[in-house]
């Protein structure tokens, strides 16, 4: 049975799946890491972790379980690390927001009899703004925890085990486990999540540009200004990552809505733009 | 005192209307009519209207204010019809979300001694679905209910009376009022309403092209998604009219956006895209 656990990140997600695991009644021991003091101090106080690691890879040891909860690259090099270092008694898996590159570096790093095995993961929660203090023991309930798993992978079978109980423990927290490819995880995230944040990116900037000292804006724009820019707030810190490891999906859908855009510019005042408010009405309804 | 209401279109403003004034203690008669029988009757039994008019025109006649909440070239019609109806003792006000066209017709064809009062206003509360069945008596509660009145309309002392009259009402239900010029108006509201609406339309009508038919959508897509594409419901019927009476300004504003994204996608690997991100920040601080 799984029953010490390394989260590598307490930001919002490594402090909420501390919180989340406590509260869905895991006794092991959790012990944290992040960069920033502050925010391993904050995951002890919120009870997400019972010990703070001053060595990441001297934690991630002594763990059966590693939880990466960092920004892409982070994980990418945290992986590299870790590798030599641990053995077939080890899972190491991951929340990163795309899963070719880190699923690769996975096959290539772990996954064999001799070595840890690793476990792709991408759980569909958030929030705009990241940091520990935003931790909420709930953020999971409801949601889907994706995993983009090598079905190649020859694990050790202690690692093996770890996997099918990791995969409980995500469960034990309220959400639901879906397994794809992890190209296909990428082109399906590149419409359903990274489009929506670079489009409300780009609203929220040409908004500030246009009307960002308009003495009215505040006044006047109501709910779907709020709920169209919420996620301008999103830091660059996170997304820049993401930009580089699913760029050609991202680029692919910003090029077909710049072209959607410009045919409902073209067509105002034309019978065209019932077709698109339909085609719009389809998607919500369905 | 107002104590003769008439509600032209009881849909969900309409409706919503009656509802408030009603709320906030409002003792006069409303009557009510709407193109669909079914809808007067919804009002009706929600008590937002105390009885169905049969013809629109007579309501109107019988009233103190006439309140049009239809369609915009529905409203411009109404303007016509009951511009050599009404007397001086009347006020006619609409809710129409394009101003310039209406206040347009309001100058030619009311505000002066002899005729009915005329005053342009605009509600920013709506849903994303329309009907009385939605209808809500806070819908206005804390949103601004903005005017667009003609500084040079010269008004009967009792149409003047009803404006100061109108404004007090509206702000018994809890709106607070702003006065804007129309063209002011327009520009404003391409930028925090038009915009949001025709972008979340072009988002969902490409996300239901791209992956409508995709069995992992509904579990992928989180709050992000059902946010960035609720919008995306807005019925057509509604939106025409405002894509006709708003043409350039919103055709502008989309055109300002496609280039903007065209940044971004040109950008996703490269520093500028940090600039993006911190501007939209920065939209959201501020």
């Amino acid at each position: 049975m799984i029953d010490r656990i390394a989260i590598l990140g307490t930001g919002l997600l490594g402090t909420s799946a501390g919180m989340a695991l406590r509260a869905a009644g895991f006794k092991g021991s959790i012990t944290g890491w992040n960069r920033s003091a502050e925010q391993a101090h904050l995951a002890l106080e919120m009870a997400a972790i019972d010990s703070i690691a001053t060595d990441p890879i001297e934690a991630a040891k002594a763990s059966q379980v590693v939880l990466l909860c960092v920004p892409i690259y982070a994980t990418l090099d945290f992986m590299e690390k870790l590798s030599p270092i641990l053995g077939p008694d080890h899972l190491v898996t991951d929340v990163g927001s795309t899963k070719r590159v880190i699923s690769e570096a996975g096959t290539r790093l772990f996954n064999t009899p001799d070595s840890a095995g690793f476990l792709p993961g991408h759980p569909m929660a958030g929030k705009e703004r990241g940091g520990a203090s935003l931790a909420d023991a709930n953020l999971f309930r409801g949601a889907v925890w994706l995993f983009t798993d090598d079905p190649k992978a020859q694990r050790s079978p202690q690692a093996a085990e770890l996997v099918k109980q990791w995969r409980e423990l995500v469960h034990s927290i309220g959400s639901r486990t879906i397994d794809l490819d992890p190209a296909r995880h990428d082109e399906l995230v590149a419409w359903v999540s990274h489009l929506p944040q670079f489009v409300a990116t780009a609203l929220s900037a040409l908004l500030e540009e246009q009307v960002g000292t308009a003495p009215e804006l505040k006044d006047v724009g109501g709910r779907a200004l709020r709920e169209m820019t919420r996620l301008g707030s999103s830091p660059f810190s996170m997304w820049r990552d993401i930009a580089h490891t699913n760029t050609e999906a991202v680029a692919n859908a910003l090029h077909l809505l710049e072209q959607r855009l410009a045919h409902i510019r073209e067509n105002l005042r034309n019978p065209e733009l019932r077709d698109e408010f339909e085609q719009a009405n389809k998607f919500r309804r369905d």
